[in-house]
């Protein structure tokens, strides 16, 4: 079956791939949108063809503007123009892919229409998860996960919800759904500087850390992946997602990105979801749930690969990790708190202003203020 | 809630474990079954007072009866009784759990009650498959493999099921099921033989192949594992169970026995169970579900193991398992006719009157008179 999307950042990383994913599959674009980056958009507009596209620069919706005229795709800007494309496009899936905090208003407008959210961008669950997860509650709508752990969770809790509901719910967070998971294992590459000690890392350049062996991706991101702050912000996430505890949360370093994540019921059976890693198959199953389309993934010969490792984090060189259970525990207004520190700790270790350990320094400070224990 | 059992075969290894873990959930027993092993028998109907218990071997019938008189248990002997035990016991539950062919007759008489089969014993699958899991579907029972490949490759189903039909299905054999099936991920552990070839494995005797690596079993099924048979057999169930062709079923090599099986989807997805490897899990699941209830089985600390490894069998040095792909493409006839043909080469090989591929040499020789290609 066709269907329609809309997608909130569709020049970033993960836009370009729902663009692809969405060729793949042949559903329909009705609506992008970008920050600035309108040469792509352009192209991604003059391809796909959508009624909207959604500016948020405003000087760049200008030139993006004069650059389309001629075409029936209407442009909006800002803000507004986000919420519109989020809001207003009639597709049936919105796919919020911005980065930043700019996700967050868009991402409550898409809950509000009801209809199927993939979630791509961390802020809005990391910085206000609990309004996110009120506001898909109130409005009936769907939460797909698109982050890769997320997405396997999403994926081995199936069995779970059917389980206590009796058909298929989409509630992620329905108190029913948690009774038989005893604990979610969230994987991590365990990012480049795995295996470095404390004092080891307290040398590490910026330089040092944009080099990430397993995929591209951008700057913020990298660091986060080097100080483990992204599996900080995905033990938020999935507090929220999955309405658990961070105390029911392990963090387990699997350096071949193999198993995506897994949960362990309360008998002791654990269900792992495992793939190559390639984003386009998180974001895939995000559009075609509860069904499964052909892929266009390579399929994972595990035999090639010989061997999957396992090891407990080091908390010790990486205290970004035991800093964001430690907002996760108190509440969201820590949560804001640490990514709002760790934005402009890892902006300013960019510019060689601050040090390896002045991020979660930083961060420590920041929470100081903001636990509610 | 407290269930009713019927355990077929309650002194034999799966039997013994069952109890164990009903007696673990609070159910109740009652039915027992046992061929000639009535010392423990007796002990077993002492301590879990069922109403009814079958005596295969008439002579030891006798004798039991005499030992439990003054009893309430009403005491039934040969097939006739092991199938008043599967079918008078008024169970919720039927767990077979019969060594060898005097199995069929009794899960057939327990589907016709149209209640759930835990179905622990190989043969009525692998000799007849096809006429079990139509009366299944006719009496509309309920299968729930006991095997811990098949009970991982169910719970890695789950998902499929309530997909394609909405709600939770008991019919493992619905047509709708398969359709985002790729491939089943058979694990295998290797057996005590793994990586030796087929020069070193010609020499091997049945002392050699007594000492298996992982947990203790039966003479019969211990050689089957050095064999990889039990590994062909599990393909053949495997086929009937989940209604995929063997070419679907993967075979891989994973000497630590964690991943108990997985599934790939047509995304490339796969879905795997973990566990620590103890019978006792897969045997509390088919009671359970589709619930999940505590267990007794140690939670599984994937970073104390710190790997998984994998690695593609080796058909020329353990050809029962090319064997069993071709049977199994060939249909009941020529999967019965394996069966046998390894029973009887299994039985020589232990005393010693034939080598180790003597064993596959008899199986192909059968084969070829049974196979309808």
């Amino acid at each position: 079956m066709q269907k329609t999307l809309s997608i909130l950042g569709s020049t970033g990383s993960i836009g370009r791939q729902t663009l692809e994913v969405a060729e793949h599959l042949g559903h329909r674009v009705l609506a992008l949108s970008a920050d600035k980056s309108i040469k792509l958009l352009e192209e991604q507009t003059r391809k796909y063809r959508p009624a909207l596209v959604a500016v948020f620069d405003e000087k760049a919706a200008g030139e993006f503007e004069s650059r389309i005229s001629g075409t029936d795709t209407r442009v909006v800007r800002g803000m507004d123009g986000l919420i519109e494309a989020a809001r207003e496009s009639g597709a049936d899936t919105i796919v919020t892919a911005i980065a930043g905090a700019a996700g967050l208003q868009p991402t409550l407008a898409a809950l509000e229409t009801g209809k199927r959210v993939a979630i791509a961008n961390k802020e809005p669950l990391v910085c206000a998860g609990r309004l996110v997860m009120d506001t898909a509650r109130k409005h009936g709508a769907e939460i797909i996960p698109v982050d890769s752990e997320h997405s396997a969770i999403f994926q081995c809790l199936h069995e779970l919800r059917v389980t206590t509901a009796g058909s298929t719910s989409h509630d992620l967070s329905c108190a029913e759904n948690i009774k038989t998971i005893k604990k979610i294992i969230l994987t991590a590459s365990g990012g480049p500087f795995r295996g470095k000690t404390r004092d080891e890392l307290s040398k590490v350049t910026p330089e040092m850390a944009l080099r990430h062996p397993n995929w591209s991706m951008g700057q913020k991101v990298t660091i986060d992946s080097a100080t483990l702050m992204n599996k900080g912000l995905e033990i938020i996430e999935a507090v929220h997602l999955f309405n658990i505890t961070p105390e029911q949360i392990e963090v387990v370093i699997h350096p071949e990105s193999i198993i995506h994540s897994m949960v362990e019921f309360t008998d002791n059976t654990i269900i792992a979801l495992l793939s190559n890693p390639d984003m386009r198959l998180p974001i895939q199953y995000a559009l075609t749930y509860p069904d499964r389309m052909p892929s266009q993934i390579k399929a994972l010969d595990i035999t090639e690969l010989k061997q999957l490792t396992f090891e407990k984090p080091d908390y010790d060189s990486f205290p970004c990790l035991r800093l964001a259970y430690k907002a996760a525990k108190s509440g969201d207004t820590a949560c804001a708190a640490l990514n709002k520190a760790n934005e402009e700790a890892v902006d300013k270790f960019l510019k060689n202003e601050t040090g390896f350990y002045g991020i979660s320094d930083k961060i420590e400070e920041a929470l100081k203020g903001n636990l509610c224990t």
